[in-house]
Order: C-alpha cells, then sequence, then structure tokens
C-alpha cells in the first residue's frame, strides 16, 4: 500500500518524540519522516500530511484576522505537500473555537482556509467542529504526487538552495513580542505564508535530488535533508538570504552582518532544495523571471554527516534552531 | 474531481455552523454533509473525513486511560469511513499535549490510535505534535469507497435498523458526573467503542439504502438521514435496544419502560441503517450469527419529513438530542 522504506529522521525535540512514538507502533506506519507520506491506492499515489495549530503556541488573536489565522494554517498544510512536488487535491479542516467564537469569527477563519486552498488549486473536502479552550486548527492536506522529491536523495557535489528570502516570520514575532508592530512586510510574510506549489513542480523537473520546506528554520530543516539523504550539508552564512525588512526591526544589525535570525528562524514555508552542479545561476535566472522569487545556492552537500555553518570560510555554532516545543 | 451533488444537512447546531461556514465557501466545499467526503482522484474513489477531540469537551482524563483516548479517537474517526460502507486504508494523527505529557503518556495514546487503526484494517500514515493547553486529538481517516452509502438513499417503506444496543456511552458518562465510577460494561462502550467497517459493507451488500453512525443521538441521526433523503423516519421508542447495563445506573428506570437514554445518547458508533422492507427478520439473524451483534428494526421510513418517536403508539417528545457543543 505504501512506500515502506523509511525515511531517517533528523535532529529536533519534535523529531525525538514522534521517533519514539511511531518505533512503538512499528510496523503500522508507513511514510513517516518526510514532509508528507506517500502512498499507492489502486496505482495512484498520494501524499498526505497534517499540520496542527495552537493559539497562544503558533500564533496569538491579537496578531492576526481570523481570516489570517485560517489561511496561515492550511497553507502550512500544504507548504508539506509543495515539499515533495506533490499537486494539492483537497484539504479537511478540524476546527476548535471557544464559546462565542462560534459565528463571525469561525466563518472568516474558514475562509482563510478555503481562500489558502483555493490559491493552491485545491477543494474543501470535508471538516469537524468543536468546542475547546483556545483556537485550534487542524488541516489535513491531500495531493497527487506522481514524482514525489523526497529528503533523502541528496549526493555529494549537489548544490543547496533557497527560495524566496528568510528570517521575515521570526523577526515578526520578534517584534510582536516586543510588544511592538512588525513592519508591514515582515508581518505579510508571517500572516499570509504563501506555499510553492508551482516552484516545486518547476525545481522538480530540473532534477531536484532532496526537498524540503523551511518549517524548523534553515539550519535545522538542513540537519534533517542531511540525516534523511546520508550526507553533510555546508552552508555559508554570507549567502542566505535575509528578508529585506529583518534589518529594519534592529538597525543594529546590519543584514549582511548577522544573519543569524534567517539561519533560525522557522515557519518560512520557502523551499530547501538540492540540485545537481549542472543547475547553476543561468537556471536560477530563469526560475526568477518565471516566479518573480529569489532562487539563491546557500550551499554545498558533501560526504559526511550534520549540517556545518561557515561564516568568513569559519565554522560558526549559530545555536538552537526553532522549535515548535519552544518558539512562538 | 469530487461527487459534487451536495447531501442535504439535518438539524443541530453544529449542523447550523457548518451549514454557514461551508456555504460562505461556496464551490469550493464539496461531499459535505454526509459521514464522509467522497472524492474521486484518477478514476480511485475514496472518503475521507476528520474528527476532532478536545480533553474537557469529548472526555476528561481521569475517565481514560491514554491508550483509550487514542482507541476512542481513531475508533470515531474510523466509524465515519463505517457509516459509508468505506474501506479504512491510512488514518493521520494530529496530536496536541500539555507540556510535560509527551512521553509515556503521548507514547500510550499513539498506542491506542494505533491499535484502533490496525484493527480496522489501516495504516497510520503520518501525524502532527504540538503543545497545546488539553489533550487534542485530530484523527483524519482514508478509505476506498468503491460503492459509498450515503445519508440520502432512504425510501418511504423502507424499515429502519440498528447495530449493537445504545445507551452505554451516556449512561457512563452521566455516572462519571455524579461523581460514581461506571459499570465496567457501560465504561467499555465509551472507552472502546468498535467502527463497524465490516458490519457495513455487510450490510451494503444486502441493499442498505441509507447508512449513518449514531454520534449524535439516534433521533438526532435519524433526523439527519431523514433530511438528507427527504423522507420522515418514524421510531417505535418500545424497539429500541437499550444496552443491558443501562439500568443498573439508575434502577428506577427498568429498561423497558424508559429507552430515552438510548433515543438520545451519543458517541455510540453503532449504525443506523435502511434496508428495502424484503430484508427482513430471517436476513437480521444472519448478521447476528455473522458478527455477534443485534441487529433490530426499530421503525420505518414514510413520506414526509422529520422524526417521529411513538411510544404505546403515540407521538412522544423525548426533548434534545445530543451536540457536541453542549453535551460532555
Amino acid at each position: 500500500m505504501s512506500d515502506a522504506t523509511p525515511t531517517p529522521l533528523g535532529p529536533g525535540g519534535e523529531f525525538d518524540r514522534l521517533r519514539a512514538v511511531f518505533a512503538r507502533l512499528g510496523s503500522r506506519a508507513s511514510g513517516i519522516g518526510d514532509d508528507a507520506a506517500i502512498v499507492t491506492v489502486d496505482g495512484v499515489r498520494l501524499a498526505l500530511s497534517c499540520d496542527l495549530v495552537v493559539e497562544g503556541r503558533h500564533f496569538r488573536r491579537d496578531w492576526l484576522t481570523p481570516e489570517e489565522i485560517g489561511w496561515r494554517a492550511c497553507a502550512a498544510a500544504l507548504s508539506d505537500l509543495a515539499a515533495m512536488a506533490a499537486t494539492p487535491l483537497g484539504v479537511l479542516a478540524a476546527v476548535g473555537v471557544p464559546e462565542g467564537s462560534e459565528g463571525a469569527f469561525l466563518e472568516e477563519m474558514m475562509e482563510g482556509v478555503g481562500q489558502a486552498a483555493m490559491f493552491a488549486g485545491a477543494s474543501v473536502w470535508g471538516g469537524d467542529l468543536v468546542q475547546a479552550p483556545v483556537v485550534t486548527v487542524d488541516i489535513t492536506v491531500v495531493g497527487r504526487a506522481e514524482r514525489p522529491v523526497r529528503r533523502r536523495g541528496a549526493r555529494p557535489g549537489d548544490r543547496v538552495w533557497v527560495t524566496g528570502s528568510l528570517g521575515a516570520p521570526a523577526a515578526a514575532v520578534a517584534a510582536w513580542e516586543a510588544g511592538e508592530s512588525p513592519h508591514p512586510a515582515l508581518r505579510a510574510r508571517f500572516a499570509r505564508p504563501v506555499p510553492r506549489v508551482a516552484e516545486a513542480a518547476w525545481l522538480r523537473d530540473r532534477g531536484a535530488t532532496a526537498m524540503l520546506d523551511v518549517s524548523d528554520g534553515l539550519v535545522g530543516d538542513a540537519g534533517h535533508l542531511a540525516a534523511a539523504s546520508g550526507v553533510g550539508v555546508v552552508i555559508e552564512a554570507e549567502r542566505v538570504p535575509v528578508h529585506g525588512g529583518v534589518a529594519a526591526v534592529d538597525p543594529s544589525i546590519p543584514r549582511s552582518a548577522d544573519p543569524s535570525i534567517a539561519l533560525r528562524g522557522g515557519e518560512e514555508y520557502e523551499l530547501l532544495v538540492t540540485l545537481p552542479p549542472a543547475f547553476g545561476d543561468g537556471e536560477a535566472r530563469w526560475f526568477v523571471r518565471e516566479f518573480e522569487l529569489p532562487l539563491t545556492c546557500v550551499g554545498e552537500v558533501r560526504e559526511g554527516a550534520g549540517v556545518t555553518v561557515l561564516r568568513d570560510g569559519h565554522p560558526w555554532d549559530i545555536g538552537g534552531g526553532f522549535s515548535h516545543f519552544r518558539a512562538t
């Protein structure tokens, strides 16, 4: 039924816990370790994933409109399909809301879910609605995955690329947590992330060897990719594309000087992808023209294990990555 | 992509809210109104549903073991597939747990999820894990639905049947809420509901015209079936099979005298099914022999609308049904 070869899991507390849980489930679990599970039903290959967001943990209600809460939850789940180069087909939305939020709040939030689904070409197939102490949204996404790109195909010599620019969502959260209003450009990247569905298919068609979306931070997700592929990943800090608004948050940190927020910040929903060396700057320019989105080479794949961040050519310890169990 | 003819929704607050939400989503929503959405992907017909349970709303942690919480959440979701006579293939489990419950509690709960999935012949395909203020479990189920039985096919003259016996889960909750320990037989029906997967396929193969699972109470769910099919449903109170342990909870209510707990109690996960008149007591005996489970005729389908409960041949108002937004 399912493509059973397990993908090795990378570092991080959430992964450790999932690993323990799925180890205990033994052979009943399958398809674990990538952004989405790949299963074959009667010859049709599907990608499936779910993404649960909880008020107070992933967002606060005074940060976002109800519609943005719905969009963001749905876009985050769709990004897991994009990370596999799958084509979204449908979503199911299980929603918990506190008493008093069943009216306009709920309708506007579901409007955001529907908009994000429509944006990605998917239908809303179903849902569930219950009362809960805080706003709780679980989006399950289903896509067609004829030629999925997994985390485990990176080979020494491949180069490591990232779409878009990084750091804005973490900078927006930092501003909110400091009691300030984030710059609108930063806020928009947090509130309305864009699942890179078409971009992922384009990259697959150009030979992408491994791919995932940046949800745990660039370095953290590079670690997942390295573990899954059995390789080492080297990232050159100076190359990492930092969102233009990030420097505005803290002018003492010019964007060229300390890109660590772009290296650590999670919930970016950009693509981290490895491509053979034949894919070069010329090909990247086609991508930029097609999608009006940066595509930047940030490093390369080597023999070995883990992630090495280089700054001025020297290894640089940027500290902990992003964890859903600690951040926000 | 999806089987687009919408199923009319029945009464109840949760349905009103879902109706408003999905009306606003307009044509982006499809497959709403049955227990599961039916969609066709590249010629393969799938049933999909999600079921969200929240601590304090659907269960309390001092009522159930972690394993039972997981089993019950997964069995409830699988029951939605059974209600369509679909064959379960896989489940995704999105889980939120409070800080401190990420270890043994989480593993045991997921063990229960995996056991229920295995019982129904499904794999655990994936999951998500986050921190949440209370235990929160959303189970998404995917099944093969070659010949689904919907809510909308009941015709006047059909007879109305129900599997198993009713009232035990509501009686267990009543005992807990009164500060008592429910009788083990009642507790087991609440803690370890059984999705009637094979039973549903058997009933479909004998000509079931409409089917759903009893989650909002027998009368409430009969109302959904009546609305979906555009018919009236008559239920004879004396015929409703009351669980043997229910009388034990309140001996002043002998099981033959007041079956209202069996008429109103939700989260039974038994099947409510309409069958042509040719299906009679002889056929029902085959069912009982095959599954060691009662199958009881409780009424019939007539021209008209809504549900009429008869007691001693006279209409009987049993009061409100079960609502996820009020009960437990």
